[in-house]
C-alpha cells in the first residue's frame, strides 16, 4: 500500500478508516478541509501554542525529567502499545502490505525499549535553548544578545513507522516546542496509544498534555487543515516519500522544511585509489538500500574506468545490484551481471533499491555538470587523491553534504555528531542537511539599555 | 496610488503600463502567469543560477571590487538615472501620487551619491561566505566542517523606492548570490536604468551581467511566475506593505522570508522611571512614523498610570499624535488632545502614522497577554526598574526583538551592528529580526575521510 495518496489534495472524502476514533463531521471539498475539521485542527494548534509557553521557559532539568518519564511510561505500557500495533499489522496484512513495510510497522517490547532508550539519549544531549548565538555592547552602550529560543509549535506529517511518533515528540520537547503529529493511517492504532501514553506521562509530571497532540483522527482533511494553519504552527516538517513531501511543499501556507529525497552521487576521479573507491561505492550503495543517503548514481572519470570499473561492477553485481549504465560503463560489466542501458530517467531516479546508474565521464567538469543536472542536493561524494579536484568538487557541488573519500552514508544526524535528527533538509532555508535540536529552534534579539532612544 | 494591487493574483490583465518596455506576449489567467511569461521568467532564473556559480567561488576581493565598480558607475551615470526618474515622477504626479510617496521615489545626484556610498559600506563589511560555523573531528577520524555558502539565487519583490534596487543587489552580490528584482511599476523607469548600469559595471569587471536581472518588464504575471519558480530561486524576500507580503506568502512555492509588518508595543511597568518612559515612548512613536519599528500601542501598568500618563499623553498630543485609548487611559488625556475610544481594531492596527493605541493594564501578565493577542512579533519594549519584570517580559514575549529600557526604533540592521539589512524578518524560520549578509547565506557540510565507510 502507498501512504502517499492519503495526503494528496483531492476532492475525495476523509481518510479516517481504522483510526480507532469516530470520523470528524467535516468533509473536504477540492482539497480544502471542511470548516469543522479546520476549526478542530486549528483549536489543536491554539492549545499547542498555549502549552508551548510552559515549555519555552522550562529549564533543561524539567525537560529531561519529562523525557525520562515518557520513556518510562512507554516501557510500562508496552503491552497496550503492542496490542494496538497488532491491529495495525492485521489491517496492513489485509490490505496486502509488503513484508518489508510490515516489518517497519511492527512493534515488540524490545523495539519499544529501544525507542525509550533513544528518548533517554535525547535527554542526555545539550539543550540548545538559551545559547547566546551573538552578543556585543554597541558604541552607544546598548547591550545586545541574540538568544536561541524554541520555535513554538512544530507540525510533523509522516508515514508508517510508529517510532517517528516518539522520536519527533522527544526532539520537539527537548528543544522546548509543542508538537502536532499527523502520522500515516497504517500506524493509526499504534500512534493513538503511543500519543495517549506520552500525554499521560507529561501530565503526571505537571506539564500540559497538549505539548503532544495527534490529528490522525481528522484524516486527510486534518492534514490539509494543518498545512493551512499559518500563524498557529511555526514550522511543518514532512517526512516520507517524495510524493508526500512535494504535496506538503505545494499545499502548505505554514513554512515547510523540505526533507529527505536523495538522488545521491559518488564520483570516482582519475586519481582515485581503486580499493578505496570500491569500498566506498559498495558501502554507499549496498550497506542499506532504502535510505536517502544511499548512492543512486556512480560517475567514473574515463582515466579511472579501466582499472576501477571491472572490480567495482563485479562486486556490485555479486551483491545483486542491477546496473543501469552508459555504453562505456557497460563495456566493463562482468558476464552474468544484470546490466541495462541507462536513460535520462535513470539519472533522475532515487531507486532506494539494489539498482545503480553508472556513467563514464571525460572530466571532473562533466561529473559536476551531471550532478548539477540530476542531483536532489542531498549528498555527493568524490573519491580522489588530487587536492585540486577535491577542492573544486567541494566548492562547486551545491549539495547539503559533500564527502571527500568517505561514504555518502555518513549524512545522518547521529553519524555527524548531532546526537539525533528529525530529518535531513534538502533545502537551503533555515536548515541544510541533518536537523538536530538546534534546527528546531529560532532566535530572539534581546536589547538592554538604560533609557536609550534613537537620535 | 497603492502599489500593492499590482501584486495581487487576480484574473485581470498584465501590469506593464509605463514600464518603458514592450508588454510581454503572455497574459495571465486566474492569477497564473501565461506560458510565455513563465518560460521567460524561468529562463531569467536559470541564467541567474548559472551566473551565481561564478560568484559562489569568487573571493572577497573580487566581490568588493565589483561593488566598488557598481558604485562608481551609478555616480558616473547619475544624469541618466535622474532623467529616467523624472519620467517616473511625472507619471506619479499624473496618477495623483502623494507628496510623501513622490519624495520617496525621487532621485537626485546627491541621493545617488548616498546610494553609492552605501554600496561601498557593504563592500567594507566582513564576508560571511567561508565562515566555518561548526567543525570537529569525529571519534572515527572523519573531519567535519559546516561552512557558510551563498544561497544561490535570491528573488526580491518590493515597492516604489528605487534605492532598494541597489541595496538589495549590493547585499546579494556581497554574500555571493545572484538577484532577480521585481520592483514596483511606479519606479519602473528608474529601476530599468539602474539595473542596466549595474549590469554594465559587472560585465566591465569580467563578471556575468546576469548576476543582477530585473523582471519588471513582465509586469504582474512576471511576479507570479517568480513565485512559482521553486527549484530555480532559492529564497524570495518581499518588502513592502502588508498586502504585498501576504500575497507573496500565500502565492509563493519558493521559500519566502516574511518581513516587516510591525504592530509594535511599548509597556510601561509599575516601577518605570517616568522620564525614561516618556522619552522612550516619544522616540518610539514620533521619531519616524512610517517605519515598521515605530510603536503602535502603549500599555501602562495601572500603578504607573497616574504619574506617567498625564505627562506622556500631553507630550504625545503636543507632537500631534491621535490617541486611541481605553477609558482609564483617556481619563488622563489633556484637554485639547485628539483622543477617541479604542476598539479591537485599534489594537490590531499598524498605524504607520501619528496615531497610538493606549491601554491601562492591571498587571504584567495582562500586558504580555495583550501582546500575545495583538502583536505581529516584530518588536516590543518594556520600561521598568524591576529585574523580575524585565526577565519575565524577555522570556515570555515571543517577538523577533525585545527591548528593555530602550526604544523600539533600534530594531534595525544598521543599529544592531549588522552593517546593513535587506529586511526585518517577522517569521521564525531561517532568520528572525534584521537580516544582514549572513541571513543571505546557507551552509554546506563538508566531510573529509581517508576511505571511511559506515560499519
Amino acid at each position: 500500500m502507498t501512504i502517499v495518496s492519503e495526503f494528496e489534495a483531492t476532492p475525495a472524502g476523509g481518510d479516517s478508516a481504522g483510526a480507532g476514533t469516530p470520523p470528524p463531521s467535516g468533509t473536504p471539498a477540492g482539497g480544502e478541509a471542511g470548516t469543522d475539521v479546520t476549526t478542530a485542527v486549528h483549536d489543536v494548534a491554539r492549545r499547542a501554542k498555549v502549552a508551548a509557553r510552559t515549555l519555552a521557559t522550562a529549564n533543561r532539568m524539567t525537560k529531561d525529567a519529562a523525557l525520562g518519564a515518557v520513556a518510562d511510561a512507554l516501557v510500562a505500557d508496552a503491552d497496550r502499545i503492542v496490542a494496538a500495533n497488532a491491529e495495525d499489522l492485521e489491517r496492513g496484512r489485509a490490505n496486502g502490505m509488503t513484508d518489508g513495510l510490515l516489518d517497519r510497522l511492527a512493534l515488540t517490547p524490545e523495539r519499544i525499549a529501544q525507542i525509550a532508550a533513544a528518548l533517554r539519549d535525547v535527554a542526555g544531549l545539550p539543550d540548545p535553548v538559551g545559547e547566546v548565538v551573538r552578543g556585543q555592547t554597541l558604541p552607544n552602550g546598548l547591550r545586545l544578545r541574540q538568544v536561541r529560543v524554541p520555535m513554538g509549535v512544530v507540525g510533523m506529517i509522516y508515514e508508517a513507522r510508529p517510532n517517528v511518533t516518539v522520536d519527533a515528540a522527544g526532539l520537539a520537547l527537548k528543544s522546548g516546542n509543542a508538537v502536532i503529529l499527523r502520522g500515516g493511517s497504517a500506524a493509526a492504532s499504534s500512534n493513538s496509544v503511543i500519543v495517549e501514553v506520552m500525554r499521560g506521562a507529561l501530565e503526571a509530571r505537571g506539564l500540559p498534555a497538549d505539548l503532544v497532540q495527534s490529528i490522525d483522527a481528522y484524516g486527510r482533511p486534518g492534514g490539509v487543515a494543518l498545512m493551512r494553519a499559518r500563524g498557529l504552527v511555526d514550522v511543518l516538517i514532512p517526512r516520507g516519500g517524495a510524493d508526500l513531501i512535494q504535496t506538503v511543499v505545494r499545499e502548505s501556507l505554514v513554512p515547510v522544511i523540505e526533507t529527505g529525497v536523495g538522488n545521491v552521487h559518488v564520483y570516482v576521479d582519475a586519481t582515485a585509489d581503486v580499493d578505496m573507491a570500491v569500498a566506498i561505492v559498495m558501502n554507499a550503495k549496498t550497506q542499506r538500500v532504502g535510505v536517502c543517503n544511499a548512492a543512486e548514481t556512480l560517475l567514473v572519470h574515463e582515466d579511472a574506468a579501466a582499472a576501477f570499473l571491472p572490480v567495482a561492477l563485479a562486486a556490485l553485481a555479486d551483491a545483486g545490484v542491477v546496473l543501469h549504465g552508459d555504453a562505456a560503463a557497460l563495456s566493463f560489466a562482468p558476464a552474468g551481471a544484470t546490466a541495462v542501458p541507462a536513460t535520462d530517467e535513470d539519472w533522475a531516479t532515487e531507486y532506494l533499491a539494489l539498482e545503480l546508474g553508472v556513467r563514464v565521464v571525460p572530466s571532473l567538469d562533466e561529473a559536476i555538470e551531471h550532478i548539477r543536472t540530476w542531483s536532489s542536493g542531498h549528498t555527493e561524494a568524490i573519491v580522489t587523491r588530487d587536492i585540486a579536484a577535491a577542492d573544486r568538487f567541494v566548492a562547486e557541488v551545491d549539495s547539503a553534504a559533500v564527502m571527500v573519500n568517505a561514504s555518502t552514508r555518513f549524512t545522518d544526524g547521529g553519524e555527524l555528531g548531532l546526537g539525533a535528527e528529525i530529518g535531513i533538509s534538502t533545502q537551503k532555508l533555515h536548515a541544510r542537511g541533518p536537523m538536530g535540536l538546534t534546527e528546531l529552534t529560532t532566535t530572539k534579539w534581546v536589547v538592554t539599555g538604560d533609557g536609550h532612544v534613537k537620535p
